[in-house]
């Protein structure tokens, strides 16, 4: 086998050092974590498959890697999570170059280490075609303090970090066959979670509500309505739009509204609360309101009102 | 979509009654979980991967569940864990029918009932090929009491539950194109996670080191021995070989030495412990000592004694 199970294993145990809250790591038949005292258990898993989430072609393998991991972190951010440590399991193609590998998890391991959390585990297996992950995080949050998307009420203002947009907006020139330099696209090929301002919501009590982008703001926001069982009015001027590449011009509304893989944080407050512009350095901004009903409405520059349908993103399937 | 993930996440979500451990089950960013005061977490994330580790004119779909949750039980059982949650995260292609995801599905959650845990999570999407699932079981154990496959010492005796081979010897009879019931092969259709053993195990404070045989006796036993710094050496006429079918003979024993997914525990326990002959119903065999040095060495019928190297248990991908 080119890519024995073993090496690859003791490849990323050498590359792993252990944070305190990994008792045991790679290497028995569990992990062994400790949840800070008080705390409960925050877990999420998130498939990145080749030809839904990426593909070898468009993504340099460090970026896939990033990404892969970026899906987990953003779901802990999205509950004010702390997170833990990552789980990844792998699924590889006998004729997948070594190399390919080796940039995957330097990649995924660059961010943990940014996070401050390491692989304490996973799972390697020869895949039957592409190459896939799943990756799960664990972490943490005191007891009854995560941020839930079920507690959105009427006359709660309803939040976005960052812009939107941009990554559908990247998918789409690579699509039309354009060719895109990471360095250019750093919000599409290394999404940075939201961790540290879904932290500061949960631990100065400011978001009611709250849920990543990773489907598109139609999608996630009608999520919250669903949880919270309540409708929403969306002012299409206020949304933060992209801006991507070289171009100083805004992406498209559609992609603002209904792409997704941002990896943006969307969140509601009582809006007795202060919510700060920016949080961490990321920019915050109000784009519209909770109302009664189950509706999500978006109210275009002409002061119009029409439903917003929730569209799916569904990656690449989506066309 | 014939298979839309919105619709598979609502039937899971219907089918499944939150535990206690569970505050915030599927619906959210994350799970949330309580581990037990005093206890430390445990995670473990195994792939079930077509044409790697089923097939599906070989295994009916609700096998395929209950095989895909015990890989996850199993490990837990292997640290003397209580299982409190499992996630799955399933990729299906596009064709596979409706029918064949909910007997899937019947058979995992069977399972977990058994055991009293819920889905508490997962993800779903498209397979661009096979259907591939990745179960991720938590647990916990009281702090410090975790059995690790690391503590095996010389002196110690080495021990396993049930029978060995069963599994491979089945899987054998398939390749020679035999069609199996179900009914017949029961430990090699729905193998029973040995966790009341583990947990029996870790209260009594009897096994030393512990893993599970989902690799197989030749592969399994090197763990322990690798992790532990020690040596083995096991009688080839004390392993318990399996009996499967109708047939009463003793399966080969290369399939009880090198076959995986058994699903029975390796243990090792200090030579003063009284090991029970029957734990929870499941028969314990004495089946050799920890020695000193690196070598596992087979005993063989005649006295004679030769090196036993691990075959490393590859699926199908053996052959």
């Amino acid at each position: 086998m080119p890519l024995p199970e073993k090496a690859l294993i003791a490849r990323i145990r050498r590359a792993v050092r252990n944070k305190a809250a990994i008792i045991t790591g790679i290497g028995d038949d569990c992990a062994i974590l400790r949840i800070p005292t008080g705390h409960e258990a925050l877990v999420t898993t998130d498939f990145s498959l080749e030809g839904i989430h990426f593909r070898r072609d468009w993504h340099p393998p460090d970026a896939i890697g990033h990404r892969c991991l970026t899906r987990g972190l953003s779901d802990i951010a999205a509950m004010g999570g702390i997170p833990l440590a990552a789980f990844l399991s792998l699924a590889l193609p006998e004729t997948l170059p070594q190399k390919w590998v080796d940039e995957f998890v330097r990649g995924l391991l660059r961010l943990a280490k940014q996070h401050d959390i390491s692989l304490a585990g996973g799972d390697t297996a020869q895949s039957p075609s592409g190459a896939m992950a799943d990756i799960v995080v664990l972490g943490s949050a005191p007891r009854g303090k995560a941020i839930h998307r079920s507690g959105a009420r009427p006359g709660d203002k309803i939040y976005v970090t960052g812009t939107l947009g941009g990554a559908a907006a990247a998918l789409e020139m690579q699509r039309a066959g354009k060719k895109l330099h990471p360095r250019n696209f750093p919000r599409y090929f290394y999404p940075e979670p939201r961790v540290a301002v879904g932290k500061y919501l949960r631990e100065h009590s400011l978001a009611s509500a709250m849920i990543d982008s990773s489907d598109g703001l139609s999608t996630d926001l009608a999520h919250i309505c669903e949880e919270s069982g309540v409708g929403a009015e969306v002012d299409v001027k206020l949304i933060p739009r992209a801006t991507i590449g070289k171009s100083s011009r805004r992406v498209d509304i559609n992609f603002a509204l209904h792409g997704g893989e941002d990896y943006e944080l969307i969140f509601t407050a009582p809006h007795k609360k202060k919510v700060p512009a920016k949080i961490d350095g990321v920019l915050i901004t109000e784009i519209g309101r909770i109302v009664k009903g189950k509706k999500v409405v978006l109210i275009d520059t002409r002061g119009e009102r029409k439903e917003l349908n929730p569209e799916g993103w569904e990656h690449f399937s989506r066309k």
